[in-house]
């Protein structure tokens, strides 16, 4: 089976298999690169983690995720950025471990309102002041930090980056080795989405390019609702040709959150999420 | 019982009562203007509605609402224009029957993706033509088009229409005879809500201020998860703070789409929303 060159599996998309299984089912379906996430390379550690990228073949397009930045002052939030620093090492280890033309790119959640408060204007300037310490320590480990916008229904309880333009502008803030994460899903709907787009490219800050699909009705959970491309509302055309316009040249994940997928044998998620890639996505590439 | 003599119940909060019904609750709770519903206005007939009004004594603050401008050329097109034209005579007629300070505002949601269309783009400029087939006849009867921009999650079944700038956008291009309605529930998670605000009142553009609270977590129906002020997540004071810099004067409505809320017998809600404004978004003003 082939795949896009350029197509990678993130590993939410299979998110019960472990790496090992993840990595099965990405080489199964012939895909040429992996986005990881920090819980399954928890489990099995980092060193194992990286011998497993390293004998797969597969580059590595991101790892998933860091941030969660929005805690005031004290123990909490001291935790939080110590925890920041060890994902970028985990991620510069993955990246090196990859094959050439893996990116070292940290995905990063901002964080939700902390609980009880109602400063929005705040919070915000925590992940800015966050960002900016990381910075340093990102640029010296060689990766970049990606801030990803989540769309506008998380902002109380999950990110309060909520729009593309506010997500450069934090990465411009913070320095060069920070950049944004454009996932369709989160921000599709937006009146503003192709400008940012080619702000964003050229700022030189487009360090991930994530699709998958809005679905309605939403299901209860609304974090549940993303659908495989093709199955739903977003029209994969403009985004994807303003990102290839913008000068993005990586590999393109595909991120989908959904019981439904997540139920279904690992190697037919991938061959799945694959052809629909090559089918809906590819063609503006 | 007293209430703040700019807060208006929006009838959607008491959504099973009849207009005549909804008169009694909003002036049981000392609240002087409300605002109406194309349905339970239809119910009795508009002659019926505009003796109530004119009989309760009530400011009218806005009627919904029209709108839903999104689908193509043809029948259901042109069936929705008319449509619009006859909410437009019923916002002239209810206003005329309120109490002095009554506001000739017709709020419009500007509709869904036409079905199994993924042309966002298409979509939008269709609602820019609407806006400008119907501004001279708003303008002639006398109506302010509020358009509405419903929050993000709602693009692609409900409301193509995402921001507040975009609402404006849309506003300034159709004529002076269309604003836009700033509801809290639908801006508040904006990074650029403050600004738009602030463009608004300068532009001349603010029709309708809507205050109501975002809950999480979002109910199985997300349309149904609005709460009443102070219950939930958003900070009411910067952005009535700016709205009252922006210029706007009119009445302030609270409208909650909420199962638990509509169970309740309606003289309490009235009470209990117009209790909250005082302690929530009053002293903003």
């Amino acid at each position: 089976m082939t795949a896009h060159p350029r197509f990678s599996l993130n590993q939410a998309t299979v998110k019960y298999a472990s790496l090992a299984e993840a990595i099965v089912a990405t080489k199964s379906a012939g895909i040429q690169a992996i986005g990881t996430w920090r819980e399954p390379v928890a489990e099995i550690g980092l060193d194992a983690a990286t011998r497993l990228i390293a004998d797969s073949g597969l580059r590595v397009s991101s790892h998933c995720r860091a941030g969660f930045f929005t805690a005031p002052d004290g123990p909490e939030r001291v935790a939080s950025l110590d925890d920041n620093r060890r994902a970028i090492d985990e991620t510069a280890a993955l990246a090196a471990a990859g094959a050439p033309g893996s990116a070292a790119v940290l995905v990063l959640v901002s964080g939700a309102l902390p609980g009880g408060d109602r400063d929005l204007i705040g919070a915000r300037e925590r992940v800015r002041d966050a960002l900016g310490d990381l910075e340093p320590y990102a640029a010296s480990a060689g990766v970049t930090l990606a801030v990803e916008a989540l769309h506008p229904m998380f902002a109380a309880d999950r990110c309060v980056v909520s729009t593309l333009g506010q997500a450069i502008d934090l990465a411009v803030d913070a320095g060069p080795s920070v950049g944004v994460v454009v996932d369709t899903y989160h921000v599709w709907w937006d009146p503003d989405v192709l400008a940012q787009i080619a702000r964003a490219g050229s700022l030189g800050r487009i360090a991930s390019y994530q699709v998958c699909d809005w679905l309605t009705p939403l299901p209860a959970d609304v974090l549940l609702g993303r659908g495989i491309p093709g199955d739903g509302h977003i029209d994969f055309g403009p985004i994807t040709r303003a990102v290839e316009a913008a000068g993005y040249t990586g590999d393109i994940e595909c991120e989908i959150f959904n019981e439904d997928v997540w139920a279904r044998p690992h190697d037919d998620v991938a061959a799945a999420v694959s052809a629909a890639f090559t089918s809906v996505v590819a063609p503006h590439l």
